[in-house]
């Protein structure tokens, strides 16, 4: 049988999940590639600790040289994360002619298009099917299920950690910082969360599909983006009782004159699929001009989730060494001299429904006095409710807006929060009504 | 720019969604391609009925040997649907060393292995993305994308018409012969229906997504099937107030031992993702070994999503024709000496929780008659329900079991229903609580 040679630098949880893979399901694999991958190199700073697979001795290394300069290995696969020293180990392993197989979103939303030019010019492969959405083939689907197709509107939950955080705090209505600290505690958030909670994750990954979909160069920089944190039982609570679920979705939609990038908190109707998504789930939500509506599913980390992922790049980058070719379908799925820049909207030009949860006095004139501001704003109120009085200090009163602009509605809050009847800062989250 | 060229047979509603998708798009499919898709030829019966597309006239022919004996296309699309003369064109296609292309599921679930190997000995493609979920990339996700796994289920919503008669008899409590009724005036359902409301459409696309799960030969006959006629909006109610929906599900579980083949109205918990999938929607939940749960979800059929497919395919295929190769991945995913025939259990060997309606006189003594009988047969019973009397008439008893041998049952119930105070068919339906 013929083999093809593998080189590992990284061997944390996907990397062990990789290795786990291709030990357990060897006879699957060559029975569908019809070839050997061969582990040949594993280049790790520990090489001692029990992951719970056995490998002969001389296959790992602590030196990723070892496994960059090996003439005999084809595929160097990529799992340290982070920028550095991913990076350079990545440029160098092009430079060596080695196909590229990598989970690192962090890495390619900040240097993507310093690496996928470097493949390119080379002409080796740089696979990603890992970095988004863990074992669900999102990246294929778009560079090639849905070939076909515009790309008209994507939304994403994008990152386990937050829709865990989120998931529990609907069913449970808990405050933030209570289920973060569980969460933390069972494994499920990081000790330093930020990335995730804060939507960095998402828009990384956002940065990654952007690309895909639409053809523009890499630019983790034009992707607006809020975090979790400042959604409160209250607004929960709200929304429950009102058909809504919150989310965090990383959102891009394109009208054919500019594209629209977000990653925020964001209110769906609950009877949508998305808003069935739960605990550490991940979806992506496609709109294609062709195709209509479809959704894909799946663990969007973990693990076995992100090395199944990992290994199917293996299988795909493998296909093409063995019919000898390199690069079959375009790095980032469109041809280089069609990768353009366009126009990404800023945050300000957004139209949309907006939730506001208002902290006011409870005495006469005061809903007078915000709607009032927020008509002088042309934004027009779909329904106000106002809590039963149960206390001498601020109530909240909830609105739901029709369509409005967001740079109104900054402008409007602005003026709002400064009133004096007006407590502390307005709650906003951004709605979508589109899902089905 | 490279030109592929591309013959369609059977220029009906697919065929429009393709030649459309080709027009509209051709753009942006070759700034993905890097090649022109050419459709050089297009032979049908009808050639001059208006399909809103404009094309040059020497386009059209009724021969179809115009398209398949013409040395310069490469691809031969089939679109006509059927046995015959689909089968007779493809073959003849293959045997002139054409790329196939097809969307025809009946066709494949009947001579899948005739012409896989006809396809596999000449060394062209056979491309069937189209075939099964129309617009969602279900074919490849299982023969690529979760290549690492071992499948071990698969559930399917892959009927669009039998899932929009169940959304509408649910949402509405309406009997089954008037929401077909309605289908039909609407245009989703055929004026015969058998196909869909008998699971045979479903069973045939099981039948293609079992060889490419594991790597078993077409064999249609080993489906058991059963339609959805049969459900009442007495059952319906029932299962809506119990946290139940309906849906008629593909099935199949693979334990190592042997494969379960199965499809027939299904009852699942309201909170899954597939309870959820509503109107003419389909949906796949694959579980994989390594991967975990995946679901894709999206339309089912229609000409635009059916043809977002087929282009799909033609993209695939010309990329590996402009690669110089033909044949990249096995057509059923497996290599053609790992396709072996295994057990496909029998439905008597089924163990699974049941959901019973009795039609029983209201009288002392009834239930323990009818649970004694089941007690013999080693069904224990989870949960009785009995409706109030409000008629001297039958009384409907539902009774949900705990797992049982679908053989055990059969007999139960053929003893049950001979009983002098039951009055007509005990209904059966199947219960399957793992899905999350």
């Amino acid at each position: 049988m013929k083999k093809v040679f593998v080189g590992l630098v990284g061997f944390g949880t996907v990397g062990t999940g990789m290795v786990k893979t291709l030990i357990k399901n060897r006879e699957i694999i060559e029975s569908r590639l019809g070839a050997s991958l061969i582990l040949k190199r594993i280049a790790d700073i520990d090489i001692t600790s029990d992951r719970g697979v056995h490998l002969e001795k001389d296959v790992f290394t602590t030196n990723v040289m070892d496994v960059i300069d090996d003439p005999e290995i084809d595929i160097v696969v990529e799992l340290i994360g982070g920028y550095e020293p991913a990076r350079g180990y990545i440029l160098r392993a092009i430079e060596k002619g080695k196909q590229i197989v990598t989970a690192n979103k962090a890495l390619l939303a900040a240097y993507g298009n310093e690496i996928f030019s470097a493949a390119s010019q080379k002409g080796v492969e740089v696979a990603f099917e890992a970095s988004v959405g863990g074992g669900i083939p999102l990246i294929s689907t778009i560079k090639e299920g849905l070939v076909a197709n515009r790309i008209l509107t994507l939304f994403g939950i994008m990152n386990g950690t937050s829709n865990y955080i989120l998931s529990k705090m609907t069913e449970e209505e808990r405050p933030f910082s209570d289920v973060l600290k569980e969460a933390q505690e069972l494994g499920y958030a990081e000790v330093d969360p930020t990335l995730d909670i804060e939507g960095i994750d998402a828009a990384h990954k956002l940065t990654i599909l952007l690309a895909l979909a639409y053809g523009v160069p890499i630019d983790f920089g034009a992707i607006y983006r809020e975090g979790i944190s400042k959604v409160t039982p209250l607004d929960i609570r709200f929304m429950k009782q009102f058909g809504y679920r919150i989310k965090l979705l990383a959102i891009s939609k394109d009208d054919g004159q500019a594209i629209e990038a977000r990653v925020h908190p964001t209110l769906i109707p609950e009877k949508s699929m998305l808003a069935n998504v739960n605990e550490a789930y991940n979806a992506l939500y496609i709109k294609g001009d062709i195709v209509g509506n479809i959704l894909l599913y799946g663990p969007g980390a973990g693990m076995m989730p992100t090395g199944s992922a990992v290994v199917s790049d293996l299988v795909d980058v493998a296909r093409n060494l063995l019919n000898g070719i390199k690069i079959r379908v375009p790095l980032l799925g469109y041809q280089a001299q069609h990768i353009k820049k366009r126009k990404i909207r800023s945050i300000d030009e957004l139209v949309t429904q907006y939730y506001f949860r208002f902290s006011a006095e409870d005495r006469p004139g005061v809903l007078s006095r915000i709607s009032g501001i927020l008509g002088e704003y042309d934004i027009s109120i779909d329904s106000v409710h106002q809590k039963g009085r149960d206390t001498t200090d601020a109530v909240p009163i909830f609105m739901i807006t029709h369509e409005a602009k967001e740079s109104n509605v900054r402008q409007a809050l602005a003026e709002i929060d400064r009133l004096p009847v007006v407590k502390g800062q307005t709650m906003l989250i951004r709605i979508e009504e589109g899902l089905s």
